[in-house]
């Protein structure tokens, strides 16, 4: 096998009705990334520590790093972050796959936006409530009730429209893909990983930093199922409407509810279903 | 929204063609399952702290716990845990949501196994050879080379059986599956999770419980994309042959050459790729 950054190749035998052949063939990285960032301990001291490690595809990891830090609410802007460094002293892997995030104030252990942390992401609480209140101390912007966003016959074309642009996928035929489109159906920006919840890190980071206000703008495709997770993150960014191709589940659907976030899924060119919120769609 | 455990039931405005109307709509319900575990302190006292939680299908949640630990590393056989108890002390969620697993051992805080687990599962080293080196610890059951194992042409019709048998995807339309055939392509379990590491592990535990060898002798069909995550439990649990409706991820192929399993996606009909050992198929 060989790795070139996103995709790698290798050697498979292809079956295809009663033959099977030699084939090379493209599939998509996956590697551990490491986020390490600077903590205040209680003496007073910064002490680089690892705050979390995700499975990605290499590649747009700074993009990563912000989104995933903002929608877990340890940053609340692209500001918070001074710089970014891969760790040099940690071997060739850590070159490439442990990132320290300087930030402008360090995080204090055990400080309220790590319990929040911890509370949401890695131990999300006994219950769906839990779960919801540990979303609404994070904060998020508010969802403007703004009705009549978009047209439902836009809608349906979006997938189609972001399928043309997800290279990893038509590579691989397997990568997820996350899309921020306009309220014109226009696509304006576009993010692959193996990770669904990743791609839409990619996104958030992106966006964080070229430009916050157009998320609020916007409606957000992802190219799987709405689990909590992904409506979590949509509702930090601020973006008012979230696009599935699958299903979501049904505290996906408690979520949207609380934070009067359109939830839309099931998107197909001949239809779709609307799980809250139909009134940002236009009449 | 109601819920009724594994399935919850919710009105939704559905968009077909230019028409909309309200429909009732079944999705797969989503809420937290916490593991609980006595770990030794070091005074040698036993205290009940959470190992971890995991976003599930409610149901099967003793199968869930078993197969989670076991491919995990920290329990070796059904018989290391002595029984399942819901946290009665702890609300209504709590006796939904939060399992107390009685072990014959209990766990010493910071033992090789726990170290193992953080080194795999939330922290999986910096790069892929840090999380084969994990497993290579984990001491998986070694693969039979023996060849010949299945037809080509039982492989391919494994989907269809497979998905005349998973009610909760029939339902909504979006539950992950695991099944495992024996070797003449007759299912022999089936388990159902909004989460498809979840659907596995329930699979797993299952068949540790009730019939272990029946693994060695198995083929195992997934319904989404192979991950790293799903070819390290596959390994743990002696499954020689691991199918996947999808891709596999780079790593998943790696680890997939160092322990021999043959791995196989993409499979439809018409035929499949195999990434690794296609000597298990019969000629």
């Amino acid at each position: 096998m060989s790795t070139n950054n996103n995709i790698s190749t290798t050697n498979i035998l292809q079956y295809r009705n009663s033959d099977s052949q030699l084939q090379d063939d493209w599939i998509c990285t996956e590697e551990p990334l490491e986020f390490r960032l600077p903590f205040l301990t209680a003496t007073g001291d910064i002490e680089y520590k690892t705050l979390a490690i995700t499975m990605r595809t290499p590649g747009q990891d700074f993009e990563l790093a912000r989104g995933f830090l903002y929608s877990e609410g340890i940053i609340n802007s692209a500001e918070d972050i001074s710089s970014f460094q891969y760790c040099k002293d940690r071997g060739e892997a850590g070159q490439r796959n442990s990132l320290e995030i300087q930030l402008t104030k360090p995080v204090p252990i055990n400080s309220q936006s790590l319990d929040r942390r911890f509370t949401t992401y890695s131990s999300c609480g006994l219950c769906g409530k839990t779960s919801i209140q540990s979303l609404e101390l994070q904060n998020p912007p508010t969802m403007d009730d703004q009705a009549g966003l978009i047209e439902p016959g836009l809608l349906k074309q979006l997938s189609a429209t972001m399928l043309k642009q997800q290279p990893m996928f038509q590579q691989t035929g397997s990568a997820h893909a996350s899309g921020l489109f306009d309220l014109s159906g226009n696509l304006v920006g576009l993010f692959e990983d193996i990770g669904r919840h990743n791609a839409l890190d990619k996104l958030i980071g992106h966006f964080l930093q070229e430009n916050p206000e157009q998320m609020k703008q916007s409606v957000l495709l992802v190219s799987g199922r709405a689990s909590f997770e992904l409506v979590q993150k949509t509702i930090m960014a601020g973006i008012p409407m979230l696009v599935s191709a699958g299903a979501p589940s049904s505290l996906a659907v408690v979520t949207a509810k609380r934070f009067n976030l359109t939830l839309i899924g099931f998107l197909r060119s001949s239809g779709f279903n609307v799980y809250h919120a139909p009134w940002r769609l236009k009449e």
